[in-house]
């Protein structure tokens, strides 16, 4: 390391400075399928203003930056790069402000999900976007997350009204505002929302909240087959049911679920689980339309609560997904997929994910946001079997091409990262110089996460 | 007009290029507060590829261009340049595919909105964003608009899913596609709606639509102050009522709208207009929350129907209101404030506003779109008085003050245009600058529809 850019960060941070190994290591990947790469060295800083001393100093040696929030991005967003810098944000862990009337709030990047909703549940409101992990708000922005409740509440995109960022020269920048919507210039907050760090660091986020539903029903149904639950799923969002979450698990998923959680009330078959927000007459009626909808698609064994803890139990198969795919396999990595087309070709992408995983005799659960038409595959592999990793790139591959072909996106919510850089090129061959350019505008310098996204 | 530059468009387009002072006329402005500028001429090309060939030869030639959808912007987006050209979209004006099972269709630019719902109509599915003029679905992307339905539906932010895009070196560009959600790479989409045609040329539209509701219940509610009618709005919303739409005329308003349409069973009074959008069960639950809500503001004469007619005389006021204000004086021109709040500060931004006009014995009906905190103040005014428009523009500039004092936008849903580029630097200082970089990269010699947005 630059002894000139050691001493001036070190004059800055002091002891928020760290090179030691270890800390290095616990800042070198996220949940992703990479090696883990150490940094130089991982920066703490407190305010968005140390941020941009930071990043000055930063462009001025031309070192490149890694922002790291909660480490839970799927793509290698925030493995390591050995010449430059990791900066972690959870110092910047305060909720700024809540404007519960308003239905907004402003937090710092670090805050995360459960964090946010924990301090809101006192008050009525609630932080919608649920993408399974406890990600960081600002990790979620920059990876336009969204995941179980999109189907109802949209994703970051519709939920995040302005930011403040630094960009890649130190400048501070406040994009958006509070108000509910606005035509006022570029729209700044869209284009840093799925930009995974590469054109600037986020440090406080303008949030929309949403009222908690008087009444929550949840509900579950088997199924025969998965093309059955995939057309029912399709036939409630055609219908025009105000549901608030529709969840596939495939029958490899249920059995992983039933068997860690000990669900002896569930059977291994596909299956859908539901969540309504609303009214309870509402939510009655629109849990009546899906039991009808589902048992003319050959559903069985239906069954819904409105009471807390037996929403809690009926669900209790979803919630665990990550973990019981996990448990299966010491130091195992998960290789999730992350198509999403549109819904009336979901069925048959799913068909074509489960033949592919079967011929090569793999083991792969499926869930998927149906409501959204976006599924994941998730494959349990031996990071030291270069052989198998091939296999299971060779069918990712598949699987994105025929995505690609059935109308979709190679993904719907996990982003690009490291890994799917041939992909984006895949699904969006025009547009892609237009991004490099943005990029070269906003980071001259390339310091912003390079290598991330595009080359 | 420079002969090369006549010759080769020309040659391109044959007598679909004409420089004759009526067709020059017909696209120097749309409904705005600014005099006419004559282009030098007018383009009318039938394909993306043939503006993609325009866009090179005006570029190599260096001379602005202004895209012309219906004309309907309010800010002056569609104002001619005298050195510069116009091209008009109106050929390309076809709906190229509808997937009604999976609720989205691709249109051309100048397909319109009602255009659009006209063909869709018996397919089940309708497009929700309706900003009261038959606006082109270009337009509206290029100006970021919303209208009345954007409180349960979104604005064209939420709506669009993707673009064909000319860029000013004719390089054509596909944005998006059609999944409901996506991360893969930068969110171009997002960056060119509002983009008020100063970066490319939107040529085809990917959009969602949605299911037909099953069923509609419209209503309407007189209030004794301004104040109760706003604050029933802002208890509608915070209690969760999914409403479709909740517009507020004030007392000014009702009186020229009853005037204009002899609607003699309404009042002068402040009036709230509900529609609901679901199942009948669920629409009646909605409409009686809202009435408890109106009542519990003092409301009175609280009316409902669910019978289309019936909806249509409840809602008549509503649907009248630019024509009954443009009939009021000939010749006059209108010029309509857009200030975007946060609900809990609507009150008190439309007070101010109404308080300012009576000052300047002014008559400013108010109509406003209060589920989103946004309201127009309709100004009417001679364009030759001179001092007339002073005053109007002072009022203008006290009501952008206390609008971002409110936490509130400049522009909640008719963009910048020429009209407001000094509130937009109000609005957004610190960031101003990463838009005019943008607006370099993509447009480095300035020829799309510069002096738009920002100089």
């Amino acid at each position: 390391m630059d002894k000139d850019f050691v001493d001036e960060l070190n004059e800055l941070l002091g002891d928020r400075f760290s090179d030691s190994e270890s800390v290095r290591s616990n800042y070198s990947k996220g949940e992703d399928i990479f090696d883990p790469v150490l940094p130089l060295g991982v920066a703490f800083p407190n305010t968005t203003e140390e941020i941009s001393e930071i990043l000055k100093i930063c462009n001025n040696f031309k070192i490149p930056v890694v922002p790291f929030g909660a480490g839970t991005s799927l793509e290698g967003q925030v493995v390591g790069i050995k010449e430059g810098i990791s900066i972690s944000l959870e110092n910047l862990n305060k909720i700024i402000e809540v404007n519960k009337d308003d239905f907004d709030c402003r937090v710092q990047a670090s805050v995360t999900r459960i964090q946010l909703n924990n301090y809101l549940k006192d008050q009525g409101v609630f932080f919608p976007i649920d993408p399974g992990a406890d990600a960081s708000i600002g990790g979620m922005c920059a990876t336009s997350a969204s995941g179980t409740m999109a189907v109802r509440y949209g994703t970051m995109r519709t939920n995040v009204l302005g930011f403040t960022i630094v960009l890649p020269t130190g400048e501070i920048i406040k994009t958006g505002g509070r108000s509910k919507k606005t035509s006022s210039g570029y729209n700044l907050t869209g284009l840093f929302i799925g930009s995974e760090g590469t054109l600037g660091i986020i440090t406080e986020i303008q949030l929309r909240l949403n009222p908690i539903p008087e009444s929550i029903i949840s509900g579950i149904c088997h199924f025969k087959s998965l093309d059955d639950a995939v057309n029912s799923a399709k036939e409630i969002i055609q219908f025009g049911v105000p549901i608030a979450r529709i969840e596939l698990l495939n029958a490899d998923q249920m059995e992983i679920s039933i068997n860690f959680s000990n669900l002896s009330d569930l059977q291994v078959s596909p299956t859908l689980f539901f969540e309504f927000h609303g009214t309870e007459k509402g939510n009655i009626e629109s849990i009546e339309n899906c039991k009808e909808i589902s048992e003319g698609n050959d559903g069985f064994k239906f069954k819904w609560s409105k009471d807390f803890k037996e929403r809690n139990k009926l669900w209790k198969a979803r919630h665990d997904v990550y973990w019981s795919v996990k448990a299966l396999k010491a130091n195992a990595r998960v290789y999730a997929t992350d198509a999403c087309v549109p819904i009336t070709n979901l069925a048959e992408c799913i068909r074509f994910a489960e033949k592919e995983i079967q011929d090569l005799s793999l083991k792969a659960p499926i869930i998927g946001h149906v409501g959204d038409g976006n599924f994941h595959v998730t494959v349990l592999y031996d990071p030291q079997n270069k052989e198998d990793f091939k296999i299971i790139r060779n069918f990712s591959d598949k699987l994105v091409k025929k995505t690609l072909d059935l109308g979709g996106t190679v993904t719907g919510e996990h982003g690009i990262g490291l890994n799917k850089k041939e992909y984006l090129l895949l699904e969006h061959p025009t547009s892609l110089n237009l991004m490099k350019s943005l990029k070269k505008t906003i980071d001259p310098n390339n310091i912003m996460n390079p290598g991330k996204i595009f080359d």
